[in-house]
């Protein structure tokens, strides 16, 4: 009898297979210690066909129940039944009630006044604030008293993307990250993607670290730029110095990138960089008046593409345009991330996890690292949407600009 | 006859041989397309003795000259001829002249009006500013306009570090850097350095990351909080969160430290952690009013270590102790840095990279990460200055509290 | 019309879904570029309850059919109509007609007289070979003229290995392969499982590397084996030699484990070990002799734990009990590997991998390497039969004979 | 008194100080817990000039005065005062007196008979056996019963090659392995020593793993292979078997090299691969009947450059060419590269490992793999012998052989 009430009937509806979703379904009422009850199941009879599926849950108590629900609902499940969306005061500026919905990159709906409302600006580890019957995604900090907050997971729904299974554009590799793989393959596909979204004046984001630099990579990158390839660049200090560096004096980090040795006084040249762009104003001051004539930065200043210098806590100087108050670093760097197409990391782990919290998941990332581990960790981020490849930045870089040269 | 033009002699002191200062000299001469010639060379009789040498450069113009001089300089040799220091006046605010004179980490003095004066704040990449007769290291962004400011190499005399041959209480594995190592040996004489400083009072700097609470480290570390091992944390928001996490939740980014497996809802948890603290006011507040009892930044705040954490472009939140902006974080981490004995940086590149940028040669860092290359990079920054361990950062915090518990 | 002809039907049958099994029939079917239709599919209602599915699959022409029915046969698909193997005999030794069916390591069976008859030995690229009504996986150097060799997929039927979601003793992390988890979680699982085989008379197999002898876990494997935790020992000729250098001179390739340093011609240690022991004759000599007290290969012989030296190109000596010709030290590990209930592979990932191929899937495998690429690899061989742990092998053999001592 | 006799004087010549031979010197003795006092000392006055050293070593007692003597003979040293080389006669086959004198791979010569007679066949871990006033290096498992064996330090001189520091074809970096590096730079200058060896008629080894091909790299080595600048190829079975499966197939371990993604029954290719070629007879056998048409295997076959698979206990198959008894696989891998002027190391830690042992330290070695760890640790085999890139196997291929090309 009592056994009875904790129990509830759960749907889902899409290409519940092909994306693993059913299995993760059944795995999480699992791992949640409760049980499930097929009630109806409709395969979708060809690729094309989605399915659909009504579960019967049973917990062993109800917030047991509760919390197998929740999970179950990230996975793209509802509740048959449609209830509206429970909202609550913020009682003070950065902070929520404690029963917060914490987002996840998947598009997101809430139930409101018996509608469904999609979730704008959707992005992780976000709050849903609702505002003149619009729903948005706001980080914690941006919080004011008095927002309304989306608290617990009523009426909330979860649409997970699809594996694109027959789309092999970008599934080319997804599931299987190895430095033992011939990265001609995968260059020529990104190739591909880029040519595609530039012709449909779509938007590529670069994020990039230092390495990009240091591997040789700055005259590829920089091609890239002035081909069109890239509308946005994510990166830090340091790309800017030792781009700006190379520029000047030919080495990076004090490496002569020409003969591959250190050169006289060379750990001093980033250090000289650096005061020559702060004596000439700024980076864009520098290129205006002919003191920086060529590299990464010059043709993003030439070819308009704009690009957002984050300061980190190892920074040298900074350069004038890096932005030390991280807190508008973050927001511009997602203002910046607005609308993109593809974002391609390039040998920046952090640069590339702030992104990646960033992006609602239906937006492909490709990450290249020489490290295994590290494009593990960042091609993990949204399984379907991120694919890594392990090679030289550098030796990538010139594969991709040959393939992408007119 | 021009040739004698292009030559000058210097001289050298100290543990020559050594701390291979003398293959450095030679080589960078050769490097430099100079030519040496040995003059006078007494040789240190016994490991005690120092050496002493005279050497005739000779280059094939004065521009060269003046390079191999400025390289030889860094080594620790010096013009015969005792000159004044150059001083240029700073034309407007974070700036300096074009040949301003950039510094290592290494011992650094002035020679002005007559007398050698000792360089205060001694750090990597830094101006020499000089007043009131008194030198000291400044970041370039905190020069202002007027500020006197050292230029080219004349008159600055540097004093490098000697390797501490015969007292392998530090150098025990300085040029080795390899997971196929022993970890307990060298924990052992970690261990034992952190006695001898807490004997003396001395000052013990932890640097680390969120990895340290992923891989179990909290109770290690805490404990070795508690037995008094640490008197300054430098971190970020990362470590924070995540410790807090696992003291609400008994999670470190969702996954249950005691189980292994990721929980219900786990993602959230760092969220809800850091939504906690904001709505109790701090970590402070959260400790003074019971809701947090345990962990790293619990046994901080218990014990009075100090600790700051640096905001970085890739953060939730943040916590309400995060320093986003990054001048005021860099400027904090070098002020609790001062007078430190030795720094232990567990598991973070980004922060321990920055720690290293700001510390003299002749504290000694020990950096512990279970990443080859990450410890590579580390343990290059000051050559005698640190050592590398591969390992397990959680099993070898175990270890470390395992040796110093009472 | 002709189309109808490149058509199949085939069936599967178990957890479909909670072994991704479903998902990756269907990704297979696309990859082929054929189209699939659902005919009939009865979902598992429970956890307990398996499913069946019919699909009708339909292809461009022939060739394709055949090699989409081949791939889904390997996921255990099966042709409704049964029908007979295919047979044809090898025309000469070490080699099989063109079109021999290469196995998995998956349970495999052949439709032989109108029976199913179970394969016996099976591993992965091997031949199935007919004896007497017997069939059994042969390795292609092994096949005699005349043997009948099972060809094409007609008759053959595999059968997957189900994922064990509710028994999380061995389930406990195999998505995850990382360097930022909790060792002490893992090793606990591991040493439960350990007690468990022990206390059934079970056969618990090590494979390890020399890096056991350098990162100091001699003590703790010499412990395991005494404790009755070990029932066989593959490895080659390096483990055995460091083990046998650091029981004779307490150096491991020359380094004091004690001290963490080179020491004495140390490097002349393993050669002095080898000659000693070739000197005594072999290492049950040496251990017989008094010679030898202490260390891996001492414990081996004390209780009784059979052990393989294989040979690898980079061997100095060999010992004596070395096997330096491979196809002997391939049957031999094959045959110490029967019966084996449980493989942990301690960074060694050459004889870890040779193991991983004559191993059936349903043998449980634990990988621990310090590097992640490594645990990546081999972790990946089977799926759900391997688990993989990124850690320092030495203390992680301290903290299994610790959890597993009485 | 008593302490005057456990005293030694010792002498070095050479480029002591360019070559951190003196440090080393001064820091052995140091580590040995004795002293030392410099006698006399004379300079190298110029870069080609060599110095003189002689150095009175004291010691505790007369165990440690030989220890040390032995320590520093292998850094150049030499007692002042010549005294013939002790023999002594082997007692079984395969086994030496416990005090056999265990070579380095530094050049060695022996004074007998009032002469100093050089070593033949210098490699590390050797014997040094005398045969008709002629010494050689034998392995130890070559030793015959009666052979004269050399023990001891006395009368034993070691060489050790010095740091060439004014060419910087080889040295270009020695010191510094990161993937932080423009490869380009070093691809170029090992393009230039190979055209510089071949246009000399020299003989360039290359030891390469299955990466190689797994990162297409075939048509590249293929390229150099038939251009000359291979004069031997020392590898395993798997570079073999996965060149040829992706001759035949387009795939290397079932993964099609062009669409990046593993295809119909792939992990069967390479068995198929193995099958077809034992069918053909041999590698060989299936050039010469027009099977096997094209990639590395092919053009050693028909440019005649001699290859070697040794083979290894993971090995499949194998193939007909592949020698399994390791004994007879090191004495060809050992004949093979007599003579030969430059070793590249593609990505096979196992081979070159092998290749390392056997070479002498005058012979050049540059190591690519893109795991650091392993670059490290091959580049760390002889110091001033061998460089190492960090970089992408095939692209690096791919940069070296157009750099080559015509």
């Amino acid at each position: 009898m009592g056994v009875s009430v904790f129990q509830e009937i759960v749907g889902a509806k899409g290409h519940l297979i092909d994306s693993d979703i059913l299995t993760n379904v059944f795995d999480t009422v699992i791992a949640c210690q409760c049980t499930y009850e097929v009630l109806e199941f409709a395969i979708g009879k060809t690729n094309d066909e989605v399915s659909q599926i009504k579960l019967r849950i049973t917990a062993h108590n109800e917030k047991q129940l509760e919390q197998v629900i929740g999970d179950l609902m990230l996975l793209g499940c509802y509740r048959l039944e449609e209830k509206e969306v429970v909202l609550k005061t913020a009682a003070k500026d950065g902070a929520v009630p404690d029963d917060f919905y914490s987002t996840t990159n998947q598009k997101t709906a809430i139930f409101f006044k018996g509608q469904w409302l999609s979730v704008n600006n959707q992005r992780m580890d976000a709050i849903i604030c609702l505002n003149n019957n619009s729903a948005t995604c706001v980080k914690l900090r941006d919080i004011r008293k008095g927002d309304l907050i989306v608290c617990g997971h009523q009426g909330v729904r979860v649409t997970p993307e699809f594996k694109e299974r027959d789309r092999f554009g970008f599934s080319f590799m997804s599931n299987d990250i190895s430095s033992e793989r011939r990265v001609e393959t995968a260059a020529a596909k990104i190739a591909a993607m880029m040519q595609e979204i530039k012709a449909q004046n779509g938007k590529i984001a670069m994020v990039a670290g230092p390495v990009v630099v240091h591997t040789g990579g700055v005259p590829f990158l920089s091609k890239l730029i002035k081909l069109g390839f890239v509308q946005a660049l994510l990166t830090g200090n340091a790309l800017a110095v030792h781009d700006i560096e190379n520029s000047f004096y030919g080495t990076s980090l004090g490496v002569d990138l020409e003969k591959g040795l250190p050169i006289y006084e060379g750990h001093k040249n980033h250090m000289r960089a650096i005061n020559t762009i702060r004596n000439a104003g700024s980076i864009k001051d520098a290129v205006a008046s002919g003191i920086l004539k060529s590299g990464i930065m010059y043709e993003c200043i030439k070819n308009n593409v704009p690009f957002i210098l984050a300061g980190s806590i190892r920074d040298d100087g900074p350069l004038p345009e890096t932005i030390m108050d991280l807190v508008k670093a973050q927001d511009q760097y997602a203002n910046l991330l607005a609308g993109v197409n593809i974002v391609i990391c390039l040998s920046s782990m952090l640069h590339s996890i702030a992104v990646g919290n960033m992006l609602p998941a239906w937006v492909k990332t490709v990450c290249v690292d020489i490290n295994p581990a590290v494009v593990t960790k960042l091609a993990d981020r949204g399984s379907s949407q991120a694919v890594g490849i392990v090679t030289d930045v550098g030796l990538f870089l010139d594969l991709l600009s040959r393939k992408l040269s007119p």
